[in-house]
């Protein structure tokens, strides 16, 4: 068997080793169970503690109000931009969106597919999305059922520097690339949701935390599987979860709290994206095109400034170990995201493997 | 560690050893990749053979014919319950359902909810569905955009002895507890889907095969990751799919064939199921509801016809090893649902454990 790589994936990506480790050894046979955790009824006694336990141990880890509902449900974060405006906008009728990056862009465009009406508030598109815009109450409607953001740009390697003000507006925020890496004041949101499978678990669960209050103006004749109230009803086993990929999302929490809960989380997250940065900014080879105070401290984009170089960058990083380097296909570049499980030592190897790379190809 | 039970739930349910086995021993390091399968971008070299893999494995196991497109979603069958109608009605605007039990019931009040022209064709409600419908085309509306019906009924043990015949109107089936359980000829319907957490994997990956031309009828204002047509334009990837949960699947269809196909497994499974059916019928301890051109080979249903007895039943069972075998809690009584993973050797054990149980506690 080889080595394991640095994987530097947007998404699925990299999980902690220990969490692997754990879930191979009890893979076949589960405790005391005399089954694999896959084989489970989700409504055995073998099973609940599992789901309630993901839960109690999301709650303490985001320290999540008691007013909110935490639901663990399918489909990716993509079938809740559908979801969001069908379980919301009967609010006040209207909802409005920012626009910073593809998935942001997307979930705008979903709504406006349902038929809502839905507007784009503000978006830096014109800037080719290299910094979020400045908001303030007065970008929104003040009518508005939400506001809808995308919290960390995974594309672009964005992020809001701090959370966006507004006002009495339910703020709805698209965390799937920055969820669990630092601590979030869930209070300042109407609805988190994320996918799972960059900070959190393999891909397959989708994150939802509502605010109670936000659970009574779902469409009367949306589809039931998309209805958060009926999902909180049930907690989250309406219908079968996918019980093993929450069963991982437990393994994910507890290694967190583990190793001294998101402060922590966010001081390694830290200390490895100012590495990466510290580094692109000491020197002029590779350029990070997104503005300073939008800096994402999971996705670090960069480029050579010359795409054939950007493609044997990448190519030859992976030889080295260092995988799925290339950027998105829809930019281009290169694009190094490092969530929780991507280890210090991983960074530290990619810089290295950067100076190497600037020094054995002279740009002409 | 205490030795694997024979797990008798309904789903999700038993996985066969070797497949568990195999899992745990690449699950942190897949092959060459360096990396587990739940990490690796849904969109690498690294991936994609293994979703491409599954597919051609069940084209193969199911003998599909090239004009159906095979999907791999989330959400359950559930979720189908709506997209069905969302993505077939429109050929016709109206369609016809069989309830048989249920879930075949949650389809249609789904469609109903939904808004749409629908009506229940035919019912054995009233028959505490102990049997399924006999069906003739006469049974449907010629111009139904489609029949939908449940092909096995996992919660009263009952299952279609044949196809039935719905003449040119297309013929949408969940299989969701019978799929891969034997031959069946896909080109006899318009659509089969199923969860997979009863004969195909873990819970979180629903399996869709639809003919082609019944992807042109799509809702234009439903959401996006509903509509079959984008997903099939996508190879299932519109989204990230849930790529560990496929892989599992992949290993289920590698370890059917191994085995010889769906014609070894009819033989497997009708051997255990003529083991069990044929101890009911050939004593009157334990009554088997079900009228017998109607029983299902995947769940089998039967009752002391003493709740106290019913539930000491289950309970001295779980004790013995034999898990999970209370019925439904809409219906009471005792299901043993013998899946493809389930041994014989399993089944032997529950009669023996049947007998002795009949023994012990005679009826007062």
């Amino acid at each position: 068997m080889i080595d394991r790589v640095y994987n530097f994936s947007a998404g699925p990506s990299m999980l902690p080793l220990p969490v692997l480790e754990k879930a191979a050894a009890e893979l076949v046979n589960y405790g005391e169970s005399g089954m694999s955790v896959m084989e489970m009824s989700h409504r055995s006694a073998d099973y609940e503690p599992i789901i309630a336990e993901a839960e109690a141990l999301l709650r303490k880890l985001m320290n999540i109000p008691d007013n909110y509902k935490v639901l663990f449900l399918q489909g990716g974060a993509s079938t809740q931009f559908a979801a969001v405006p069908m379980n919301l906008i009967r609010r006040t009728g209207k909802a409005d969106y920012v626009v910073s990056g593809q998935f942001s862009g997307k979930a705008f465009k979903e709504a406006q597919k349902l038929g809502y009406d839905v507007v784009c508030s503000a978006t830096t598109k014109d800037d080719n999305f290299d910094h979020v815009p400045a908001l303030t109450k007065d970008c929104f409607r003040p009518d508005a059922a939400y506001v809808h953001i995308c919290y960390n740009n995974t594309i672009y390697g964005t992020k809001y520097p701090e959370i966006p003000d507004t006002g009495d507006i339910p703020l709805v925020a698209d965390m799937s690339s920055c969820i669990i890496s630092e601590p979030v004041d869930v209070s300042r949101f109407g609805v988190i949701y994320a996918g799972a499978q960059k900070n959190m678990a393999p891909a397959g669960v989708t994150l939802v935390i509502v605010r109670e209050d936000l659970l009574d103006y779902a469409e009367p004749n949306m589809p039931t599987m998309l209805e958060w109230k009926t999902m909180a009803e049930n907690g989250s086993m309406y219908n079968t979860p996918p019980c093993y990929t929450i069963y991982m999302a437990k393994l994910v929490y507890e290694w967190i709290l583990g190793l001294g809960g998101l402060d922590v989380m966010k001081q390694m997250n830290e200390k490895k994206a100012n590495l990466l940065y510290g580094y692109l900014d000491s020197q002029d080879y590779y350029i990070a095109p997104v503005k300073k105070n939008s800096r994402s401290m999971m996705n670090v984009t960069f480029v050579t400034g010359n795409p054939d170089l950007d493609k044997k960058f990448a190519s030859d990083a992976a030889k080295a170990g260092l995988k799925n380097l290339k950027g998105h296909r829809s930019v281009g570049g290169m694009r190094a995201s490092i969530y929780n499980a991507m280890p210090y030592e991983g960074v530290e190897k990619l810089v290295a493997f950067m100076k190497q790379f600037a020094a054995e190809n002279p740009k002409a």
